[in-house]
């Protein structure tokens, strides 16, 4: 496998990074951007720079898709569809589930063998522990190109639908963000009282990163579907009006938590109280 | 120390853990709860049991209130609130912070000395590693019975104004129920491509537990008040719109990470746009 051509499309941070890997390892790695300089670093490591997206297709059985969206992976590569004929797409671009199979019918069309990959690291972690890229398309391409894969972070595999790695991504980007934001949220809570984010942040993170250990135990409930199982803090305890309350006194938005108390509050209103917290997730699941 | 006389009312999971940690340590410990029989497997370890709130509190030099709410300790305690003179009165119990406020003024009026705190642990963890308890209020009370309140988990002091605790602990748990509806939004992202919550839970758990790695970053942009520094991910960049329209397309409801949309657009409205993602502080901070 290192004696593997591939060829990386697009080197933002993201794709330099994945190139580097690839060059390490001693795959001979052509490399093409948009705006000319970015292939300079990698050249000097040993990859090869192609001019136009014709060459750098040409140069590879594997073809790396890292650009800005999904617009400019069709931008790039329609012109040179019949080329990638028989070679392997894989796609770490950033899309929508519904995009990404769009790429994949283009990719089938043309008789291009297509992987969509969302890639759960920044640039920095990429090869290192901790980067993980999750794969959805063609079986064929990751269990052949999987050494390869494996050069960036643990590589997991979700099925033939390509649209499901994008989801999966989006899933815990989601709750990325919602963290970042819960997070936020307290801070502005406490910098009334003269506590600075900075000193927030750092008994933050140790709790918060502790609290996900729940989250197993609300899977339990969930995929059991038993919200009345023993064992749980109800819906009724979990309430959240002291919270708001509070935040409403230190003259901030609540909009953060009250989307929780929300979420809580239809499932106690339905006569759910006595149930456990997990069951938000059916607010979630079955909206109003 | 140890032979401090510390009594615990209200024998709630909380409440007796915390007396177990006092008995095992060898404080002479004297419990009470509201309705019988709580009492019993302290006893065995060592423990007396009071029969009225008046016999508890006469026997200890420090009360430890572990109630269900605010209003429980004011049924409790006023009636003994003579008795309760000279002595420290430590409130673990979950109170909002002006409802902390009112309890330490009630115990000034008294001549009672006051801690207020709130225990950043569930039942189990008490005097385990992972245990905090946030404690402000009388100072005083806090040095002197220090080698008592570590034997719960680590002690942390926030000054004289009684709420802050409990203000400190409610952002804190803000956090942790905004995270929790971010991962149950996730989990039912991917529910509907066949992905089961446990599966989720396995992947977002590490996922989210390094992403609180980002806080510092924040905090320090937010502290430092210059959201435009180099290095951060933009407002721009970050726009949820993919994952709000994913969310939609599996028809679930898109309320969690709709709000984190809506103090994104309200920084990129107002022209912030290439500033960094830390800026939806002022989003929450100064409310529109």
């Amino acid at each position: 496998m290192t004696n593997t051509k591939v060829t990386v499309l697009g080197l933002g941070a993201m794709g330099a990074a994945l190139a580097t890997a690839l060059v390490r390892a001693g795959h001979p790695t052509t490399v093409w951007n948009r705006s000319p300089g970015k292939a300079d670093a990698l050249v000097a490591l040993g990859a090869t720079a192609a001019t136009t997206p014709r060459d750098a297709v040409l140069a590879s059985e594997v073809v790396v898709a890292c650009l800005f969206d999904a617009a400019s992976v069709h931008e790039v590569l329609d012109p040179v569809a019949d080329l990638l004929a028989g070679r392997a797409l894989v796609n770490v671009t950033t899309t929508s589930p519904d995009q990404s199979r769009g790429i994949a019918a283009w990719a089938a069309e043309h008789g291009v063998v297509y992987l969509d990959g969302g890639i759960m690291a920044v640039p920095h972690m990429i090869g290192q522990p901790g980067s993980s890229v999750l794969y959805s398309g063609s079986r064929t391409a990751f269990e052949r190109y999987r050494p390869l894969l494996d050069l960036w972070g643990e590589s997991a595999y979700f099925g033939e639908d390509a649209g499901v790695a994008s989801l999966y991504d989006l899933a815990l980007l989601a709750g990325m963000y919602v963290m970042f934001a819960g997070f936020l949220h307290g801070a502005a809570m406490v910098a009334g009282a003269g506590v600075s984010a900075t000193e927030f942040a750092e008994r933050a993170a140790p709790w918060l990163s502790a609290m996900t250990g729940g989250f197993a135990g609300f899977a339990a409930v969930v995929d059991g579907g038993d919200y009345a199982a023993p064992g749980q803090q109800s819906l009724e305890f979990s309430d959240l009006g002291d919270m708001v309350a509070a935040g409403a006194a230190q003259g901030i938005s609540t909009e953060v938590v009250d989307v929780v108390q929300a979420l809580i509050r239809r499932q106690v209103e339905a006569g759910h109280g006595k149930e456990g917290f997990a069951r938000i997730y059916e607010s979630i699941r079955n909206p109003v």
